[in-house]
């Protein structure tokens, strides 16, 4: 009997998926489950007739498997990723390839890089995005991990992924260990930011402008033919167009406290320690904070009751200025996306290619778009581009767009309906392009009361000087102020 | 001979000056450092006639120490700290106490406090504040730890901290193991967070209302007569007045990069880990991230050239503008870190003291105001105040400055200058108060595409639905776009 291509673990629907996806694309798989009742109801199911190989042991199915031996873990991140590493290991031999296809921590794919390496195996992470739908029918994948595991798993890989138009696909090798699992958490943090962004334009528009939802689903309708050409515009529009069985708009019955599984949080703390500024994301990872404390929320808004304006200018000229803004703020989302990959990947010595990653969100993923060619387009003509912001296109379409922005944040602010994306979007470009920032008080302040020292904008950098600003005490010095 | 009532290891600035202090309020310390020269120059130098006890060897010191014995530990906080705690445990007894004052990550006061319990001694992790001139004359002290400690410990510490007006001790038991450094940790938060406010008020004022250093020495100088009565805008006055040798002035030529020691950092991944939106903070430290790339900026100045309007109103008028808003938006950020605080105290079982949380900060620290004094009053009134904004004060003084706070953020935002916290705070407090946020759209979207579902307002809490947004596929649904 032939032996299967591939084997997998895990057959929850994410993994049964992806065993049907593999087998369509020609490949044998095998397949085993901790529970191996479900292998069973499994091969006798969906997987009866097809080149599905059922196996009750672990055992069973590392000796299926065609040599190098490809598994690939779809189990729940975490301790069970490392569990069944440990179950695998004593099966296999030199040169077979443990794949983990699950939301893992990067550092954690980082440390098990190292460890199955040195069982003298090979180690892959990949993240994989596109749910369910996108395990069937085409992922976008992100794979990382022992650059000589690629050449075993690119044919599977790319057979299986998603595709853009012209057939390429979704998928290319991202870097050594945990480079991948960090891409998948960064598009994960750029997904939290752009759906906070349509929730911000929502609100304006609602509370803002007094639309209805059958008003919205059109504007989405037709942003989603301009360059916000997008997956996540596109179910925008279907949700607000989506009416009950009693024709009511069911959006508008959901409460609005949102969840959040950490993989933007995990982007916004990488941020923190990589020391660059992803203000969008963050914004947006706090929103859903904010949003779950609905009974306070209540009670504030009826302590601090609101009179938001009514609107009274040119209504479908500032719904284009809306459009506008959210274009540039999503924008500002992937040039800090971009600088936090770029600084990570000099701290872990990765050597990410940029406009492949753009290339491999194009399809498959939550995050696809049109855009994201354009941001292709960017990092194929510049590899080094310190920012997307200095990429030609994006800087001219950035500047077409800034007066309606402003316009915009300004409306928000005046009207009293919060916007945290957009403005702290805008707050991030301003700043970007503002040579002289007021971070010079700030270092006299930190040499006031804590003698740290400051550069001189007319000395070499590097050098370092103190003030004795009270004019008393020593070379050390600090306020006397007693409140 | 007499024994000494306190022993301390590590004679830096920071360790000498508390050494000072402690033997000026009656005390007698026993002193030991690693490199014991240091403690030769210490105790024929400034300790001299003093009622300090110079030891070579820890077994020394721990031999000069009164039972039960407290040996204040000021080494760097990391592995030095593990490593003492190590080298004093085998002298130490049933019942002593170790202390640390160092900024040690809670997290590890945390660990620590379980360790030395263990064995049967005290711990105490005590966040310090104040720099070297506050050890010296009177620093804020926050401990936390083992709670039998406290009665040994206090008159010390009261005796050497910062006090308020009337006497009362800036110095109070915060709570069980790492409670005292999480405090700390707040603190700097908040100092991150006070600092990026009076930076970019004085961004604005430069930049927007094109005044001169010495306009804005007047200005702080007002301002600290006001409602922001603090150590921060005192120091900002000086600095603003500060003239060198050839007249000009100082802070004009200063480099606009800003370093961070990490505990704003600590702060922001706290919120993170919390789940609780503390967005000001967060943004100041990327302020700092964005600062550092000056290069960068230049660049990008020059690429997006700014043309900033000149200001046309009444500028005295719009200077108390600013005033007000800085207000308000310290408040917001008192409130948020509040918030973190209360979060924390429920997850690691703290019993916190928040009025006295705020009465530790009244004096002595870098954010000392009067201000602390309302916050103390609120919590006073109402220990399980949910939100500072709550409280009546709070609540009617926020009203009274929105309409100032929002013009001069909407001003900011029209000109092109960079006003993140300002901005940042806005936005949460119109979030806060807005009862109906658009997080019902983001459950629809995260229904659509992985069938996360969702909970409805007309339904009890805890019932979860789940819409078949596309009409097609199983009870899991996704679009089928495919960029």
């Amino acid at each position: 009997m032939k032996k299967a291509d591939i084997g997998l673990v895990g057959l929850a629907v994410m993994g049964e998926n992806l065993v049907m996806n593999m087998e369509s694309k020609g490949f044998t798989v095998a397949v085993y489950n901790r529970t191996t009742e479900k292998v069973r109801s499994f091969v006798e199911g969906r997987a009866a007739d097809k080149n599905i190989i059922g196996c009750y042991s672990i055992e069973e199915l590392v000796a299926n498997l065609e040599k190098p031996r490809k598994v690939f873990m779809m189990v729940k991140a975490g301790q069970a990723v490392d569990s069944l590493i440990d179950q695998l290991i004593p099966y296999l031999e030199e040169g077979d390839i443990l794949i983990d296809g699950g939301n893992s921590h990067f550092p954690d794919s980082i440390r098990r890089t190292e460890y199955v390496e040195s069982k003298g195996l090979l180690y892959v992470g990949c993240g994989v995005s596109g749910g369910e739908e996108g395990a069937l029918n085409g992922p976008s994948m992100m794979p990382g991990g022992s650059p000589a595991a690629w050449q075993y798993v690119k044919p599977i890989f790319q057979g299986i992924c998603a595709k853009v138009e012209d057939g390429t696909p979704c998928c290319d090798w991202v870097g050594e260990n945990g480079a991948g699992h960090f891409v998948k958490m960064v598009h994960n943090g750029i997904e939290y930011g752009d759906m906070q962004l349509i929730c911000e334009a929502y609100q304006l528009m609602r509370d803002g402008l007094g639309m209805s939802a059958e008003e919205m689903h059109d504007v989405f309708a037709h942003w989603n033919e301009t360059e916000l050409d997008s997956y996540l515009i596109e179910i925008t529009r279907d949700i607000l167009g989506y009416k009950d069985e009693n024709g009511e708009i069911t959006v508008e019955h959901i409460l609005d406290t949102a969840g959040q599984k950490g993989t933007g949080k995990w982007t916004a703390v990488a941020a923190l320690d990589e020391g660059i500024p992803l203000t969008l994301i963050g914004e947006a990872v706090f929103a859903r904070c904010l949003s779950a404390v609905k009974n306070e929320r209540i009670k504030a808004s009826k302590l601090f009751e609101k009179d938001i304006p009514v609107f009274e200018g040119d209504k479908a000229a500032f719904i284009e200025c809306i459009r506008k803004a959210l274009y540039a703020s999503k924008i500002i989302s992937y040039a800090q996306g971009y600088s936090l990959m770029r600084s990570a990947a000099k701290t872990y010595g990765w050597n990410l290619n940029y406009g492949g990653i753009a290339l491999m969100w194009r399809g498959g993923c939550i995050i696809r778009s049109v855009f994201l060619g354009k941001i292709k387009e960017a990092y194929d003509k510049n590899t080094e581009l310190e920012n997307l912001l200095m990429d030609d296109y994006f800087a001219e379409t950035i500047k077409a767009l800034v007066p309606a922005w402003r316009e915009v944040v300004a409306y928000a602010v005046k009207s009293g309906i919060p916007m945290p994306a957009f403005s702290s979007a805008l707050s991030y470009f301003d700043g970007y392009t503002t040579a002289a920032l007021p971070a010079n008080l700030l270092q006299a302040q930190r040499d006031y009361f804590g003698a740290h020292t400051y550069e001189r904008l007319d000395a070499p950098r590097g050098q370092f000087f103190h003030t004795n600003w009270t004019g008393h005490g020593g070379n050390t010095s600090a306020g006397t102020y007693n409140a």
